[in-house]
């Protein structure tokens, strides 16, 4: 038996270490995309980021395919996954919890006013300004899965208020869910400040565009509506942000991810004052804990035990 | 029955609306420190922020002398207040609560390397870093107050290891308690990110000094120690710190408080690449929040109910 990866970006020798320790003498490199997988007739598993068309039709045979990070949608849509063949997501209590850290402080940064308090700091002016208080702002969280319910806990615990939109009915003590489309306007109008940390797929392409934009409370206290994205790129139509961040529509941002990552160097939003822009970071994951995670289940799923967290091919997610 | 007023630095006429509102008619405010309060024979409590000494002979006879803000340093440090004069430290849920977002967002802005991010963004550059977890970096609370216990709850919450250091032993669910000075030095050398919530007293003034910095973990995963103080300036000496951050002692610091404030224009701490430095603004209180809290104990009290959060005089807090 043999498991078989891929890894788009970053460079394979850096993850080798992590596939040795979990699997010891199992993983052959797929490198440079082009390399002979019948020479590796006992592949069962496949481990991918980023894969190229091709990988699919060499891996027909394996039991399953693992995402080596957050998100299927590197997978989805480089090409046709055969249909019965389980996609598995990552789900790790380090990147939930790194997904936390990210969103509770970039919207303290937002609400604590960090971008005047560092012109201050660099112009020596001292100089108290007024200062909203967390439970008088309501963060909107859209996507309430692992990551989103655990970042919505932590905002509650800072004192924020908080609301949450999916794409079906959930539950999470101290917060106003919305649920389906039907329900999207509302739960915008009622949201100062909101947090992105859906999926990529055909639901969510572009959803974040002018139009979304202006549906934004303007009434609350932080002066004017504020996004922050940290799910996918593809989500945002990056123009029309830019475009919000400078006509007054938004009053600030913080961008993890792009629809053209890595941002370009010419791109305007390096420079916005009212933008903090993160390298696709905000859940940077431990490998070992990706790796750990795809060869337990291998593993467990060799031994006889269903796969967890399988993509649900219909939802994409 | 009236109430006293005596307000330094802010101008009385930003308080008053407060005042009025929360006492209406009762309020007078002893404007310019040098007015008569013989004229206002009937005077039976006094609200203060940075008295004048003079003001304790003409209020010897009030009932309690309530701080309008955290600490009472500014009073007890003002000349001889009457030994059986009570004096109300001002506890509040809005305080307290502001207190835990500033702590929870500096600790989050140097786990995640903000300023590194601001850098690479001012440059263009879109590049990963490595970057730990919360749950591999310790964060130490000096002063278990109420203030230190929210704020301790809400670092959980994110994931950070927290303990907490106090004169006298506490409890607080999930947090290592380091009790009396004897255990100072096993306290600080288990913290990566010291954050100081103490108050003013002879015990506490210029604690944080070379001395004490160096006794700070070097073995953690930020690369070096980090100090945060949102207690008192008087409890750090400003030139051993700016040496600390400079010479490595300190990684990073974020600085809310210092021995002279505002801060001198000339300061080489506004351009320290490795502070951040916010002007005494970390717990700002509501003013609202302030005067409704002394206005309401001034009424229980009026009414026969014992006054709460009274400073212990032995202690200084």
């Amino acid at each position: 038996m043999a498991v078989l990866v891929s890894v788009k970006g970053d460079k394979a020798e850096d993850w080798m270490p992590h596939f040795e320790s979990a699997l010891p003498g199992e993983t052959h490199i797929w490198d440079s995309h082009d390399g002979d997988v019948s020479l590796l007739p006992d592949v069962d598993y496949a481990m991918v980021w980023g894969p190229q068309a091709s990988l699919f039709k060499r891996i027909a045979n394996v039991k399953a395919i693992f995402s080596l990070g957050a998100g299927v949608d590197h997978i989805l849509n480089a090409g046709t996954v055969p249909a019965h063949l389980p996609v598995v997501r990552y789900v790790g209590d380090d990147l939930t919890a790194r997904m936390g850290e990210y969103v509770a402080m970039q919207c303290l940064m937002h609400l604590r006013q960090h971008s005047l308090m560092d012109a201050q700091q660099k112009a020596g002016i001292w100089q108290q300004q007024p200062q909203p208080a967390a439970n008088e702002v309501r963060v909107g969280i859209m996507g309430l899965g692992v990551m989103g319910a655990h970042s919505a806990g932590v905002l509650k615990a800072i004192g924020f208020q908080v609301a949450g939109w999916s794409r079906s009915a959930k539950h999470i003590d101290g917060v106003k869910i919305f649920a389906g489309m039907e329900n999207l306007d509302a739960f915008l109008a009622g949201t100062d400040i909101l947090v992105c940390l859906l999926p990529h797929t055909p639901d969510t392409f572009h959803l974040i565009n002018t139009i979304f934009l202006k549906k934004l409370a303007r009434n609350g206290v932080l002066g004017g509506p504020i996004l922050i994205n940290a799910g996918r790129g593809k989500c945002q139509i990056d123009a029309e942000i830019l475009e919000a961040l400078t006509d007054g529509t938004l009053k600030a941002a913080s961008l993890d991810v792009f629809e053209t990552e890595p941002l370009p160097a010419p791109s305007p939003f390096w420079s916005l004052p009212n933008c903090f822009i993160t390298p696709h970071a905000a859940a940077w994951s431990d490998r070992s804990a990706v790796v750990a995670y795809a060869a337990n289940q291998i593993k467990s799923h060799r031994a006889g035990l269903p796969l967890l967290n399988v993509v649900d091919r219909q939802r994409g997610y």
